[in-house]
């Protein structure tokens, strides 16, 4: 294969053979196909497009550039779920252990957050010593042992998507719907789930801005993980405002507790009833969605979910402390509420400047490898559709110095418009896309 | 400027300002922009095409990311030529004295040959001593003393463009109008030039296939040479068959000489009268292309051209003597001349597949940098629309083995095809843009 043959064949709109596909991911892995011929590559499908077909043997190609985990010798069938990204989503959180607490093992490998988007391995690093650093061998026992990993992903996972991916983020190529789709599904496949639950967000706050962007994204990923013999179902969420009410490391973990423990914000609580309902339904645990999201609830009434999750952390090294008594996560040095400047209802929020307010404060990151400060945040107090009245608490804001505070509570602050009359809430769900 | 943003305002079809482009050109000519991002960038205006200000901006940015030449106290007005590439075109080696020798400085930077289109560089290496590296003053000194020089591209001028262009052959992005102007004009700006003839080829043994591509490039090089203020005109001329009978670089040079003693192929010396004659015209010696091509006659008839040709040898350290009696070329080991199967009319022949045929035998190269046999070659004796005898003379191969001749002439011949009926002579131009 000449790479320069291939580019010419996708920059002139035709279409990719499997084994030039398959060349290509596994001479860019390798290496001997360099970046420059592999970008021009990306803006080419990025341009042009992929068929079906493309799109199903990019996926492969890329699942198989590392290792792939078997896990049918620690369980028989294994769920995973993956969220496209939000503010406030701590949804793997109270999910993954109420699916496991339920009876079915889920063995979930999570990333980082960049920009606006929180990632999952930053918020478990709140309790001290959790490690998300496992091997492939402490993975599988831990499976086999307690029903439930949440940890890093492996670096030798479809390292052709994490290579590609450092690409796309420089050369101006993420937004195409065949490499997003193989980028996700590549490395769930390799992860070894038989079931997987999409959790695709759209809104301010997500990567996908419009309902029809995030139906495409849906309807392509659950065609492709069929194309490849996996059970997928997506939900298509809501992203224009945060997730519950916490934003930020240390303070969702308390949240997702919380939750675990039958309290927190009603529309987290009814979210991750609904993906876990809908992860013990396509496991095969229950027959349908809602028995699922039935059976997710008595597990939380019944303490299983929270007792689930305290093993997890026990596993994994954590202080278990933390999970007795979120109390102990330390407070930031300033924490001061802002509160409504004029009566009205809240007509809409920006969820991604709420993220961004929340980056600024050191709760995310700019850059990969960026550290990030635990303990600051945001936890917005209102959502679209509440009135308010003169000096009701709007947010409130975690911040380390005074001057980081200002600035956060004013671009929050900014992000809300109010209204005079009467504004629907928000729904959690748009679409199930099966 | 952040280079991403930059990549993805072309991928969406938006339009760069000029300062974007002057950041682009000057960061990688650098180094402080990579490959990868380049090649993005490149994929991108290739699908998204640019508009004349961003060629216009594009080319002057390239011209500007080196040394550029200026000639103005060697002499008032300067006319260069540039041919877009075709196999047996030998036009340089005597228009430019033919100017030259009538009063109008040339001072010409060429370049090498690559595929199955030949380089006036390497058929002027031929005679023994010829120096095609020389520096800018040597240049300066040259023009100003004699009126003529045909040397290499100094490595530093317009270096984007050798950086560019060295990775648009690696990623599928050559044929793009807009690069492919602003490659051109950029180097013919850099080296000083106040008036520019193309000779814009089109045909099979040319990069642009129909004259609808070759039409476009023309207007596109024409319009963007008057927005940077030079003189331009461009003639379209047929490359479906070689120019002239020989193609091979010694063997190029001789019929070179013979044109210029007045003799010559028919086809050759009118085209190199029609350029010599537009250079003239563009440069002010003569009011009209018409006085132009008649003065180029008269210079040639008195001898002088031939005389600036063997003084430009001279002046470059090649040996004369191959000018004064170009039998001293050596001869390639086997030489032998292919006749006709049998009687008919030559339809058609492919001026690409002849000079595949030279770059087997060793007088071409596939890749930069490989070394170049100047004795080896093809003359083809007969072109489109000639009636032959059966056992009339077709074609003769100069190659270093029997088995090279072979394969060489068989391709030649597998190249030609007769018709038993009359057959239109092809046009020597198409159009003429100015």
């Amino acid at each position: 294969m000449r790479m320069v043959e291939v580019i010419e064949r996708k920059r002139d709109g035709g279409v990719l053979s499997r084994s030039e596909i398959d060349a290509f991911v596994d001479g860019y892995t390798r290496g001997s196909i360099p970046d420059y011929q592999a970008s021009a590559l990306l803006m080419a499908i990025l341009l042009r497009d992929m068929t079906d077909d493309e799109t199903r043997d990019l996926t492969l190609a890329m699942a198989a550039s590392g290792e792939t985990l078997d896990l049918d010798d620690v369980a028989d069938v294994v769920v995973d779920k993956h969220s496209t990204g939000g503010v406030g989503d701590k949804v793997s959180l109270v999910a993954a252990p109420t699916v496991a607490a339920a009876g079915m093992p889920v063995g979930k490998m999570s990333g980082r957050g960049l920009g606006f988007s929180g990632g999952t391995l930053d918020k478990l690093e709140s309790i001290p010593g959790y490690r998300v650093d496992l091997t492939v061998p402490e993975f599988k026992r831990q499976l086999g042992e307690i029903g439930i990993v949440l940890t890093g992903q492996s670096a030798n996972l479809a390292p052709a998507d994490g290579k590609l991916y450092a690409l796309r983020d420089v050369t101006g190529t993420v937004p195409s719907l065949p490499l997003i789709v193989s980028s996700i599904m590549s490395k769930k496949i390799a992860a070894g789930a038989d079931a997987i639950v999409l959790d695709v967000k759209v809104g301010s706050g997500a990567f996908m801005k419009t309902l029809d962007e995030a139906r495409d994204l849906a309807v392509a990923m659950v065609r492709i993980g069929k194309a490849v013999g996996r059970k997928v179902v997506a939900h298509i969420a809501d992203m224009n405002q945060p997730l519950g009410v916490a934003v930020g490391n240390s303070l969702e973990v308390a949240e997702a507790v919380a939750t675990l423990r039958g309290a927190g914000p009603e529309d987290l609580r009814e979210h991750c009833l609904t993906i876990a309902g809908e992860m013990l339904a396509l496991g095969g645990v229950v027959s349908n969605l809602g028995a699922g999201v039935e059976l997710a609830g008595a597990t939380i009434a019944s303490g299983a979910a929270l007792a689930k999750f305290r093993q997890l952390v026990a596993a994994q090294g954590g202080d278990v402390d933390y999970v007795d008594d979120p109390d102990r996560f330390p407070n930031a040095a300033c924490v001061r509420t802002i509160t409504a400047p004029a009566a009205g209802t809240v007509a809409a929020m920006s969820a991604s400047e709420i993220g961004i307010a929340v980056v600024t404060l050191g709760g995310g990151r700019e850059k990969k490898g960026q550290a990030i400060d635990h303990r600051v945040g945001v936890e917005m107090l209102v959502k679209v559709g509440d009135s308010v009245a003169v000096g009701a608490p709007l947010f409130t804001v975690h911040a380390n110095t005074e001057d980081d505070l200002d600035i956060a509570a004013s671009r929050v602050l900014g992000s809300l418009s109010f209204a005079d009359h009467a504004v629907n809430p928000l729904p959690l769900f748009y679409d199930r896309i099966a």
